[in-house]
């Protein structure tokens, strides 16, 4: 059974493991840093499909199958799978597992999504519900674009402050047994708004929610910052690092010498025009399954905190003058099962 | 420990309750045939507020302080949340629940989704993982008609398949412990789609994956309909009510006798010129939070199967031409707890 420690961390008893995970990628992933991470990139946005939003279902539905193959597991072998994304109404999920047969339970948590999906296959895995659950979602740069800014024809100027929606999928399955990554501990965020309005900078409304997050991991199960080889934002991007960093110092804890930010590494941020970064569920969700996972595995990288971050809103709220509430969650990962 | 029976059902050992529950409707509510199992009922669709949003969101936190003052229960007695709505990026949810400063997951089922909050933090508290959690979810007539019809102003003709969205909200809390009604068992559902590309039709989309849940349920734990005093779904209305007990009788079950319909409860369908019914998560969660926890509570229904469905599209995908997935999740509950 897992333990509740004090503020809502729970600490897992039978380190339940990321028996395998796969990511897909786009072709701005392709030509950056991160590219040998991808198992699977595309160089036509649509991926050969007709629009948009089926090109990203067919991302989310290539990454399980990746991610199932690579252990050999068919779909009867899941019990039940966890996921969303960014698109109105979770579609980029829902059109693309609408034909696994594998029962589904959809979750929003824009960018911290897989920290959420995760988080909670790793709860209930923890606690006999499930012995294999896919956690998944995804993101498209073209699709994000026309759902939250202006369509991609009208050319409209970014902020120096905007992040570049990664396209990209990560998928994983949490299982009752098997090898490294084992997940040590999990703490459920709460909701913070600190009034940003500008829908440009989402990495400065996110960051009081990922110093929220990991402070009360960090003061829950008294570990230090320094006992993990990275603590790993999602999405925060250049702008929302520093000051993430910067507000966790007030709280005493310094996180900067071992503080890695996926939206920071998924693109190269002074040669890839992409301004402060990637961001968009498939960023942190590609970094984790393509990069961090295998690393944590092999035993290269020990132990990693893992927080995306998520920012809540919608244009319509945004545009009648709403601040936006953001949220993380907060995954402890570790090639050492503790036991 | 939750047992998993075949299929995807699993059966509750430690019988969580629903120890609170409360709902808050609109002006049609009121006027409809199930006024008095409303909390609180508000005859300006604004709620005080200045925008259909942000009265949706009052609404969620209304009926979630409503839940909480019946207990004497307040904010950090409970563990964490679950909740969503339908609006995009569940802003009716995130927003409503911004300020309570309890941990939070968002989960995204549709019309479903109070049926998914209860079964998951069902599933956890049964586990251990939390002792008191919180389902929510809402709708809005006019937020919802603007975000996948029209603006409300064009005063388009509705079909007489189309559905009326409740303006309403449901919140219950599930306890480790606590009096009746007790959560029994759960099935988690999968994704359906037949074919219809209807969106004025979602009874007829909605109604096989209704029936796929029911009876696997059925199957998994071997009961009958009539072990029920009703067999209740959400929001199918006239038109996908009379489909789901056709396609269960092709199955083997008539759940005729006693198939209660939450669209066809909460508004007068012959006076209330609300078409085929009503829909919207605020509609199945009002009736479960206001009608239905209180007499199993009280003991006047002793057992119930709580099936709500949803509709898993979006209007950019359904103009692309793409039918219409749908999925059931069921929950039994009952005034005995089993042991």
């Amino acid at each position: 059974m897992s333990e509740k420690l004090s503020g809502c961390t729970y600490k897992l008893s039978n380190t339940p493991c990321i028996s395998t995970s796969a990511c897909v990628g786009g072709k701005m992933e392709q030509q950056g840093p991160m590219h040998d991470c991808f198992d699977y990139t595309c160089e036509d946005d649509y991926f050969g499909m007709e629009t948009y939003e089926q090109a990203e279902s067919l991302m989310q539905r290539k990454a399980i199958e990746l991610a199932l193959d690579k252990n050999q597991m068919q779909n009867d072998s899941i019990d039940f799978m966890l996921g969303g994304d960014l698109l109105n109404q979770c579609i980029g999920t829902t059109y693309g597992v609408r034909d696994l047969s594998i029962p589904f339970l959809g979750i929003y948590g824009a960018c911290s999504t897989m920290a959420e999906g995760l988080l909670l296959s790793s709860l209930l895995v923890d606690n006999g519900v499930g012995s294999n659950v896919i956690a998944v979602t995804s993101s498209h740069f073209c699709t994000a674009e026309r759902q939250y800014r202006f369509p991609l024809d009208y050319g409209g100027q970014r902020t120096p402050t905007s992040q570049w929606t990664a396209t990209a999928s990560g998928a994983l399955v949490v299982s009752a047994k098997g090898e490294a990554p084992y997940v040590r501990a999990v703490t459920i965020g709460k909701i913070v708004d600190m009034g940003v309005t500008d829908a440009n900078n989402m990495g400065a409304a996110m960051a009081p929610a990922a110093c929220e997050t990991l402070a009360q991991f960090f003061r829950d199960t008294g570990l230090a910052p320094e006992s993990f080889d990275h603590i790993v934002t999602g999405d925060l991007g250049l702008v929302g690092s520093r000051i993430v960093c910067d507000l966790l110092m007030r709280e005493g804890f310094d996180i900067r010498p071992n503080h890695r930010d996926c939206g920071t590494m998924i693109f190269d941020t002074e040669s890839q025009d992409v301004h402060a970064g990637g961001s968009g569920c498939g960023c942190a969700a590609s970094m984790l399954c393509g990069h961090f996972v295998p690393k944590l595995r092999s035993g290269e990288i020990k132990n990693i905190l893992f927080a995306a971050t998520g920012a809540l809103m919608s244009p319509t709220i945004n545009q009648q003058g709403e601040s936006i509430p953001s949220i993380a969650h907060a995954v402890w990962l570790s090639h050492d099962s503790g036991k």
